[in-house]
């Protein structure tokens, strides 16, 4: 990226992935790509290379999250650089094939774009989830998508924050973009939710072919919700979960939650209240995969992000 | 049990299984069992011994349906005489430890009501599933219960279909109630499914103490939903699935589907409608676990079951 008269000069974005199956039982993604491996002419653009490519196919054929250890969070410097070949992790084996494939991560040959496609069984709706406030293609690409979507509505998640942040598969290129709809069960695939997963796409691939073609997208400001902090459940001595989320609370993810607010309820019919010094918007509320990492749901605070305007370089 | 005037006579229900875990990922069951372990206060009613009990400790501790094999179908003449030690499916060896436990299966030793806790990602609400129209103690059952919950609903499953009724784990008491909660999806706990599937228990219990107390229960009639057919999902020439559940029919479970009725949506767009010869009352609509047994939804016709009076004998 360079700048000249306040608009960012990106290269062409002409190499861009589509993963599916990051997740294997997160099936509105795994579907999709399977439907364009077979036939591709629905995510074709001019001058748009677009690759469907399954990130995790063992997970994927098991229906289950993953093999031996979370792929999306396995795309560190040091399992990217692990010497041991076949002794390692199924997903880190699987994370140094994707980074030699689309990367290298934070080379000049990596793929410009990544969409990752996840599915939550949290009532998020559409939501874009970015990894960096500073990339001005990524954010136009919000503001682009959110407009074509309106009045639905598609929500962007900004997770940069030192500690929180993981290392997704989509981190690998240039600029990565996950994608996560929700509700839907693990293993289920629902068709509001496939319908909406590919309506977001659409766009996306809109917005590249655009930009490929020299079109310059003026400054604008986008909405997201940057992470704040994750919020584990309620555990005994033991470790052991003693409450739920609050049925208040319960998929009303992206609604405010206030200082006082009920955010569980103990298995014995108590009532424990959110005691942070300000309104908060959480997500991720419930995900069935979180349970493991001892996340109840996500904080996250609204702030506005001003885009450069950006043309093609 | 015997007749006289009318009045089918049971021995007393004394002895009660609380059956949580028999499928590992299904939350509800799992947590109160675990509860109850711990503080049996809740379902301690006088003359009832309520024993709670995790049936797949295995499934449950990996938070999966089940490690080798279905436990839910695993209750076989042919499993529980299988010789072959520690050869045999996690779950056969375990289905063998439960019969001995709680059965044998079809004696008079065995357990007398064993209440199996299940969770689905269907919208079905509060379901009890009854495996025999003749057991005049369930039937009373369920009208106690239902007449107790409304005017919430609590819909009654019958199984008893020649070729599509399955070996259970409950199967091994002379009364097996399976108790099915949804929508849930698999690995998470929701505070409203826990509390229903908690309340249904309170009031299946209260109905064996009255019962063993000596109340005469005078007859009734109860509506039950008659398993019919499973459709599966329209697949191409190698087995994939090419549709789902359509938007009007997801959610849908008890309402009824007519003939000439969407049932699926194909990826391309295409509608299939439903082409049997009559109105039937779809349930377990696109449940998750069902998708590799190649179900994607079950056929149901409504019926009124006449209960004869009972009374302890």
């Amino acid at each position: 990226m360079s700048s000249y008269n306040n608009t960012a000069r990106f290269s062409e974005a002409r190499r861009v992935a589509i993963f599916g199956g990051t997740h294997g039982n997160e099936m509105s993604g795994v579907t999709l790509v399977n439907l364009w491996t077979k036939n591709g002419t629905e995510i074709q653009r001019k001058g748009v290379e677009a690759v469907p490519f399954i990130t995790n196919p063992k997970a994927v054929e098991k229906c289950t999250r993953y093999v031996d250890t979370d792929l999306n969070r396995a795309f560190t410097p040091e399992n990217l650089s692990a010497p041991g070949g076949n002794d390692l992790p199924y997903e880190v084996l699987r994370a140094q094939e994707i980074n030699r494939i689309f990367g290298p991560k934070g080379s000049p040959e990596a793929y410009d774009v990544i969409f990752d496609l996840h599915n939550t069984t949290s009532n998020m709706g559409c939501t874009l989830i970015l990894e960096s406030s500073k990339d001005h293609f990524n954010l136009q690409m919000m503001n682009y998508i959110k407009k074509a979507m309106a009045p639905a509505s598609c929500l962007v998640l900004m997770n940069e924050h030192p500690l929180l942040k993981y290392s997704t598969s989509r981190s690998v290129a240039k600029h990565p973009v996950g994608l996560e709809v929700g509700p839907q069960p693990q293993g289920v695939l629902r068709s509001n939710i496939f319908e909406a997963m590919r309506v977001i796409l659409k766009h996306a691939l809109d917005f590249i072919e655009l930009f490929n073609e020299g079109v310059e997208f003026p400054p604008c400001t986008v909405e997201v919700f940057r992470v704040l902090e994750w919020i584990d459940y309620p555990r005994d001595a033991n470790g052991n979960i003693i409450a739920m989320v609050h049925p208040n609370l319960q998929d009303c993810d992206w609604e405010p939650l206030n200082p006082g607010d009920p955010m569980f309820h103990t298995f014995d019919g108590k009532t424990i209240h959110y005691q942070g010094s300000g309104t908060v918007y959480p997500t991720f509320i419930n995900e069935a995969a979180y349970y493991e990492k001892q996340q109840a749901f996500i904080t996250t605070r609204r702030e506005t992000l001003v885009a450069s305007a950006i043309i093609k370089a």
